[in-house]
This record gives structure tokens, C-alpha cells and sequence, in this order.
């Protein structure tokens, strides 16, 4: 193979990314049979896999994964039969969303072949993992591959060893096969770069998969994975999850072994950068997150939290408590996902064990200042320098994240200062949640308190190209660190969305959005997902969880497939 | 009452210390009945007592907290009765070591009568802490109280609300009736500040009581108080707990409830500062840790963890290992805490459920560089602005700290580097601890590991004023965020421990360390308490306590009363 053009050896940025998806392109030459060419696809994408793929590739990839567990421990699916359908559908995912950065078919079918092997001599899967493929986001370490996390100026820079999380997917018996893209900054909820360029959506081409994870939602979305890997500092795994239709979960930052991603801001802790799963399944991200926190990674990656995996029914005896933000009094949502949320809500009331009440946001829009401000302590200096290293223009979103008027070159007695900000305002927000207790317990502390918050994953469903702008809706949980899950609910129809609205615009985030939705309506997001989002306090990660299979057991979600 | 001087209303910094100096006084001349003149104490003024105080009030304050809880929960003994033991035994304290800031004597008897009253209507404690006398560092916000963290411009400050752990003690039954001192900055491993002058050890004058929680070491070793609170950001709970001869707890970050304690560096995550007990008894220690974790307190403080004190046994069936460091190959110990570790560890060796090994410390000079550079991550400009403020001049522990070789004024990113560093050592010491593994479980993680670190908590036993240099035994810890148990020992005795050993200074501060003991000899530091450490990782806090009890229980230590 030729030698990694890069920025060190006197290539242009347009050079660096021009090798860069040639040698993405050969990687994916290499999945065979080859893909015919799809001249003039069409905007909602995911039916073309049944007139191309076989119909064994169809079912394989269609199945959950605690579907293919199974079947892969039995030895009545082969390992390498799963991946090579995988390998397919995501080469097709690719030519239809651009959502990948490399395949690794000689790697993964070794691979397989070696758990093949194994099970056949053993007589039992090497671990709960046996032979799933997983995707990973790029910026997460693989051994002697490039690792840019989306930076130009970074290609050339090769992993020394795999990342902590897929050395233990590694050992519970995962197969790694595609890497997926992300944006420049790795601070979009959308998934745009000069090397790879825009990932679309899968339902509709002419709406972002979302971001960071953009790669991962756009492929999930289209089941060329049935789970794979993300990152999220303000809706990263949420977003793409959402837009998608898929599952997303951003767990309590502590839970999940990060060491051995790549991205600028290392050191940073104002607000922690976490790890999670997207999944076609909800079992797929219990069981995610399960092999992991099983595997005691915190032996290994001390700033994790040493303890295991609850398994303690939370509901047991009494009702699951959800409170409702409808709106966050920031960014007015747009028609579908109210209707949506109203849909589920509707039906949440008239199940027994769950009690609906409201949920009234707190100064989320001071939120959004706090942690916009955090997310750049340097004002963005590195993410500044390292694309002026390459050269490489500022995509439109990260000149806007980059350059919001929250961003504040700090000092180290600012930023102290803006972390007590931070640190008020999670305190208010507990407190917040303590008023909605019923009792007090034997020691002073607040019971029969609110247990999830349901609410939406942004003011709409996927946004049309650029215009991904309004954070709040995911990002006020990173601030808290709260853990939340996203969910698929249902699908923009045209009969049941075409709502036309008065609104007067509350600032112009809100007009800009309304805006959106006024131009475009229901035909402009025709068939994107529909999806929303429980939140849980810091470290109820197992409890949010639970409570995810209440709802979907009480009300049957997702209302489409 | 006088208003309080403060630099705000045009006092000198002398004119303000002298005023907190006679506020202290009126304070204490309140305890009644009034102590006698003591006009030439002994260097080891513990002995004092017995002279002093009537048979009751020695009784009382020679009780350990397990033994006044039940008597108090049943009325046995009035809460009235055990707090005016105490503040009379502090107030003698404060006479012989300069360790309180301020007595309460009639908030504390309101309170014990409100105590008794309830217990005679209700017939049963307010809580498990039920009258039980709590002494408190003054940079633990008190309502309605200076709260000036040993800074001599923030006299005037008042508490507008109880610190957070303060409202959790009163709630299960505390009486709080004293202050006590801290160093200037709160960064000396003792405790002398230009509002209050020096804090003496009570076993042997001319030493230290350690710092910064040195008005707790001194009065809770000289049994002013069986309870206290102190911090801990690099041995400030174990300095003087080791020099004084009592119990010192310093938990994991995060566990114990730090709201609302006054201090420089507000909003500093780098190195997370820590709260924690002294007490009279390991007992004491267990049982104020757990009344906290008890009441949930990350409720309402959303930085703690949502984790209960666990209290299965952590070695049924299997031995203890423990792993001795008998010097940190930077500043070699003293020959006394040296014999107490190998009397120590000679014993354990012998017990049948214990298991000892060689513990080869691992680059604790570079450890030292890293933390000490992340004390002060604006070079100590606010520390040194706030002195500035009221022209109070530097301490020499205080100008040897904030002075260090490795203070920095970091950038942003110089920040972010040096946070780098310090997970890379964390990484690197978790590795060597995975290495003590004598199997691997069953998802691929170390097991049959050393459950504790042993070793000293100084190069020494106290130090002479203003020669407590070395951190490097205590911040160790801090650095690494493990929970640490400091317990006595034994005393320095001249038959025992009067060696004469040559020694090649390896660097400065270990050639200043061997002199000191060449100078001192064990005359010098006679009836110095001799106290070692045991270090648990992150968030074994409660295997920590019960490793002890194991030692305790094999060992009969303390070898002296």
C-alpha cells in the first residue's frame, strides 16, 4: 500500500483528503461481491437494501443483536458469515450516506474465521460477544491504523495500541469492521469535513444523520451495524441516534472506558466527554454496556467508578415517575416530535405503574452559556491551530460552534470561576429534583422523587444540512452529567405533521428553527425518525435503563418500524 | 458584641489578628468554671489534664464516640453534661497548644439542652450521632459565623449557611463548640497563621500538631474533642492525626459531602481537595463516615456519588495482602516510624490471615512534581493577591509551597497538559497494582491483588516548627485520589529509639530531612506519637477500614495508650 499522503510531507489539505477517501474507497473495493453502482437513489434510502443485498444478508443484518448472540454461540450462525453480510450492507450504507472512513474486511473476516475456530474447538463462544461486528467511530484508537479524529492536519498519525473499550469488546468476542466519520471539531451535531465530506441521513438524503456520531447514526440507521460506537460532549451519540432511528446511549461520564480516543482538549474536565453505544436494539445497549462495566475497566482506567452493574429492580412495588419538558422555553420544537412525545405521553397516562407529571425546564438557555463557554477554555485555539496547520477551511457548524459568543479565551482564575457557574447550577438543578420527593427517609433525605425525565432530542428531527444549531436539547444533560437514552418513536407523515403555526420568535436561535419548519415543513423531513429521550440524575444509568423498558412495555414504542 | 476589624474597615493586618485574638479569648472565657493559670506546662502537656479537669470531666472526655453514643441515646449521660467536658478540655487545650479559632460554649449548651429535652419527650436520639461533641476546622462554614479560611483580608466574612456536611451531622444529632486553627494558604503540613499564630503538638511542645487541620490534631490529642473535621488535599487530615496520635480518615473524592468550606482555588478540579474525620477512636471514624454516606448526600450535592457504605465483609475466606512501602526512595524516614513499621509488620507477618509483600514505590519524586505543580495552576497569584491584600507576610511554609520549584502559571492548555500527565501516572500506578494479581477473573481482570498499601505518613514522626517539608508520603495519595487510613502506632522513646545511622543524602530535601533527625536525635522528639497509613484504590474506602480492623485485631496496636 503507498504511503499515507499527509500534511508532514508537503501535501495540500485537498491532497491529504483526496488519499484519504481513495484509500477508503479501496478498502471498501475490497467487501466482496462488489456493489452495482446506484446511479439516481432516492431520497428515503433504506428500501434499497432488499433490492440489492441477498436475502440472507437482509435477515442476518435485519436481526438484533440479541438475535445474533445467540444464534453466533451456537455456532447456527457462523461469525464469518455475519460480518461478511455486514461488510455488504455497510459498503452500501457508504454509497448511499458516506457515513464510513474505512472498512477493514481482511482484519474482520480473519477475525471471524479465528472465533469460528475457537467455538469449534471449545465448544462454547469466547465470550458474550461472540462474532457481533461492531463500528467505531474513527476517533477512537484502532492498533496501526490512522487515527485524525476528523483533523487534516492529523493524517499520518497511527495508533499505538487499540483503545481500552475495544481491547474488552475485543475479549467478549466482537468483530471490528468499519470505521465511521465524523465531523471537523468533532463539534457538530452533524457530521460535515473536508476529508470525507457530509454524511447524509439514510430516511432522507437531504437531512443530516447528526453528529458527532454521524457515521455511526447514518449506518445504524440503515442496519449496515446493529451497534456500534460513539462519543458525546453535548449530544453526540443523541443526536445521530435520534435522527436515525436507532438507540443511543450516553451514559454518567465514569462509566465507560474512554482512554485511547483522540480528540484536541485532552486534559480538559470541565465537562467530561463520554462514551456509548447506538444500537438497532435496546438489548443491543444493555448489553453494551453490561460486557463492559462487567470487564471492571476501572482497574485498568482509574478515573472510572468501580462499580458493577446494578441489576436491583427499581420498580419494584411502585410506579416508574416521568417528568415531561415539552418545550425547554429556549428553541420551540417543531410539529412532529410534539406530536410524537404527545402520542407517547398519551398513552404513558393510562398505564397503571407510570405516573406522568410536568416537568418545567430551569434556565436552560443559562445552561447552554455555562457549557458553551466550557467546551473552548482556550477559545478554541487548538481546534483554531490545528486546522490552520492544514490549512483546511472551517466548515460552516464549526465556525459556529467555534466562534459562539459564549467562547471566552480563559485564564485559569476564569475558568475556575466559570466551573463554580457550572457547579451552582447543577446544585439548583438537584434541587429541583429534590422538590419533586413525596416523603422524607429515615436520614433527612428526599423519597418518592421524579425518577426520569422524558423529552425531546432537539427542537425537530434531523435537520436539513448546516443547520443543526439549537444544542439544548442534549446538551443540558451533559452539562448535568446525566445519563439519557434515546429512543425511536415514529416517522414524519405528511398527513399527520403538516401543521402550519403562528410563533413569535423568543430570540433568534428560536426564529431561525421556526423559520426552518415554516420553509420546509412535513414534506422537507418526510420520513425521518422520530425519537426521544429519558434522562436519569448522575450514576442512574442502570435505573434510566429500566425505566426505557416500562415505557416500551406500557405503550409498544416504536410505533413504526 | 464589637464589630469584627477587618482590612475592609482600614484595620492593619496586626490590628486584625489581634482582634480575632481577643474575640478567641471572650469565646473561651465563657466556658465555665474558669481554668487556672498554667504559668510553665511541660513540653508533653498531655498529663495536664489529670490535674486540671475533676474525675467526671476526664471520664467523660476520655470516653471514645462508641462509648458516649449509647450512653447518651439512652440518657445515661445528658448531652449538657459531655459538651461542657469538652469545652472545658478545649478550652485547657487552647492554652497549651493554640488549637481553637473560637469556642461556642452557648450555642453548644442550647444546643445539648435542646438534645436532652428531645430525648426526654421522644424517648428515643435524634439521630445516631445523638449529643456526640464535634469539633471543626473554621474553613467549614458555620451560619452566622467569620468564616475567613486562615486569610486575614477575608476576616469579616460571614457564613450566610451551614457548610453541607455541618446540616447533615446536626441532623443525626451533632453539638458543634469549637473552631479550630489551619495554617496560612491551608497548604503547611502545620498549622501556623498570622491571625492565630502557631499550633504546638500536645505530646511534645516544640513540635508541630501538623497541618492544616493541626487545631484538630492538637485537640483531639489532647482529647479536647473524640470527633473533628478536617481536609485534605495532600495529608491535611493525616499530618496531624499521625503527629497528635489519633485516627485520621481521608476518604476518595467524592464520597463526603465538601460544600460550603471556604478556601482559595474554588472551582480547581485538578487535585480534588477531600473532607474527613479525626478521632479519638477508629470507631469514631467509621461511624461519622457512614451517618454521612447514610443521608445521601448527593442529593443535593451532585458532585458526590450516588453510592451507599458498603458493608459486606471484603475478606471472608481469604487472606488480607498487604503491601509495605518502608520509604519512598525520595526523602528517607526516621529511624523511629521505620521500627514502629517493622514491629508492625513483624507482627502481621505472624497472622495467619494476613499476607505482607514488598510494595517497590514507583517514581514518588515525579508524583510529587506533578501534584505540586497542580496546587497552585495560577502560579499561586490568588493566594498571594489575597495576603497582598492585607499586607499579612508570608509564613515560611507558606512562602516554601507556594514558591516550589514546580509552581507554574499555567495556560489553558499548559493546564490540560499537566492533567495529561498526572492520568498517565494514575494509568501507570493502577498498572503496577494490576501486577500484584495472582489470577484473572472471569471477564479479564486482575484478581487476588493487594488489597492495601502500608506505610508511613512522614519521613519522621511530628517535625520541629517549620520544618515540615517532605509531602511526598501524604499527597502520594491525594494525587492518586485513594482513600488513606492514618492510625498510631507507638511513641518515639530515647531507649528505643536513639540510633545513629549514616546516610548519603540522595537530594536536598532528603539531606534537610536527615539532619533534622542527626540534630534532634530521638530527644528531641520524645514522646512524639509514631502513626502509619493505610492506602486502599479509588473508592475503597470501606475495604480500607475493615483492612484495618484486621490489622487492629492481629496486631493490638496501638503498642502505647
Amino acid at each position: 500500500m503507498a504511503a499515507t499522503v499527509t500534511i508532514a510531507s508537503g501535501a495540500t489539505w485537498q491532497e491529504v483528503a483526496a488519499d484519504r477517501q481513495k484509500y477508503r474507497d479501496e478498502t471498501l473495493a475490497a467487501i466482496e461481491p462488489a456493489l452495482p453502482d446506484i446511479p439516481s437513489p432516492p431520497l428515503n434510502t433504506v428500501s434499497l437494501a432488499k433490492d440489492i443485498l441477498s436475502a440472507d444478508e437482509i435477515k442476518i443484518t435485519e436481526s438484533k443483536v440479541e438475535e445474533l448472540v445467540p444464534l453466533l454461540a451456537k455456532g447456527d450462525l457462523s461469525a464469518l458469515t455475519v460480518v461478511q453480510a455486514f461488510l455488504r450492507r455497510a459498503a452500501l450504507a457508504q454509497k448511499l450516506t458516506n457515513c464510513i472512513t474505512e472498512a477493514l474486511p481482511s482484519r474482520a473476516l480473519e477475525r471471524a474465521k479465528y472465533l469460528d475456530e475457537y467455538l469449534k474447538t471449545n465448544g462454547k463462544p469466547i465470550g458474550p460477544l461472540h462474532g457481533i461486528p461492531i463500528s467505531v467511530k474513527e476517533h477512537i484508537s484502532m492498533k496501526g491504523l490512522d487515527i485524525n479524529a476528523g483533523f487534516i492536519c492529523w493524517v499520518g498519525n497511527t495508533a499505538i495500541e487499540d483503545a481500552h473499550i475495544l481491547q474488552i469488546l475485543w475479549n467478549a468476542g466482537a468483530v471490528f469492521y468499519v470505521r465511521t466519520t465524523q465531523p471537523q471539531t468533532l463539534m457538530h451535531l452533524e457530521t460535515s469535513s473536508n476529508l470525507y465530506g457530509v454524511t447524509t441521513n439514510p430516511y432522507n438524503t437531504t437531512l443530516t444523520s447528526g453528529g458527532s456520531s454521524g457515521g455511526e447514526g447514518a449506518l445504524i440507521g440503515f442496519k449496515g451495524s446493529c451497534l456500534g460506537i460513539g462519543t458525546d460532549i453535548g449530544g453526540s451519540i443523541r443526536s445521530p441516534a435520534a435522527n436515525c432511528g436507532v438507540y443511543g446511549f450516553k451514559p454518567t461520564a465514569g462509566r465507560l472506558p474512554v482512554a485511547g480516543w483522540a480528540g484536541p482538549a485532552a486534559g480538559e474536565e470541565q465537562i467530561l466527554p463520554t462514551i456509548g453505544p447506538l444500537s438497532t436494539s435496546f438489548e443491543g445497549i444493555k448489553l453494551f454496556t453490561k460486557t463492559l462495566i462487567d470487564a471492571k475497566p476501572w482497574y485498568n482506567e482509574p478515573s472510572l467508578l468501580p462499580f458493577p452493574w446494578k441489576e436491583d429492580d427499581f420498580f419494584k412495588g411502585r410506579k416508574l415517575k416521568i417528568g415531561v419538558v415539552w418545550d425547554d422555553d429556549v428553541v420551540r420544537p417543531h410539529p412532529p416530535v410534539t406530536r410524537a412525545l404527545k402520542q407517547l405521553v398519551d398513552k404513558l397516562k393510562s398505564s397503571e405503574n407510570v405516573e406522568v407529571a410536568e416537568w418545567k425546564p430551569y434556565k436552560h438557555d443559562f445552561a447552554w452559556e455555562i457549557i458553551a463557554n466550557l467546551y473552548f477554555c482556550d477559545g478554541g485555539a487548538e481546534e483554531k491551530g490545528l486546522m490552520d496547520k492544514s490549512k483546511e477551511p472551517l466548515r460552516p457548524l464549526s465556525d459556529y460552534i467555534l466562534n459562539n459568543p459564549h467562547v471566552e479565551t480563559h485564564t485559569i482564575p476564569s475558568m475556575y470561576a466559570a466551573t463554580v457557574k457550572r457547579d451552582a447550577y447543577r446544585t439548583e438543578y438537584a434541587e429541583l429534583w429534590n422538590k419533586t420527593a413525596t416523603s422524607t427517609g429515615p436520614n433527612g433525605e428526599p423519597e418518592g422523587m421524579v425518577d426520569v425525565i422524558l423529552s425531546l432530542v432537539g427542537p425537530g428531527v434531523a435537520p436539513k444540512i448546516d443547520t443543526a444549531k439549537w444544542w439544548g436539547y442534549t446538551s443540558q444533560w451533559n452539562l448535568l452529567n446525566y445519563p439519557a437514552l434515546v429512543f425511536p418513536v415514529d416517522k414524519v407523515e405528511i398527513t399527520k405533521d403538516e401543521v402550519k403555526e403562528s410563533h413569535s420568535p423568543r430570540n433568534a436561535t428560536d426564529k431561525e428553527n421556526w423559520e426552518l419548519w415554516e420553509k420546509y415543513g412535513a414534506e422537507g423531513y418526510k420520513d425521518a425518525p422520530i425519537s426521544l429521550q429519558i434522562v436519569g440524575r448522575c450514576f442512574e444509568d442502570e435505573k434510566v435503563l429500566q425505566a426505557f423498558q416500562i415505557i416500551q412495555n406500557n405503550t409498544g414504542i416504536p410505533f413504526v418500524e
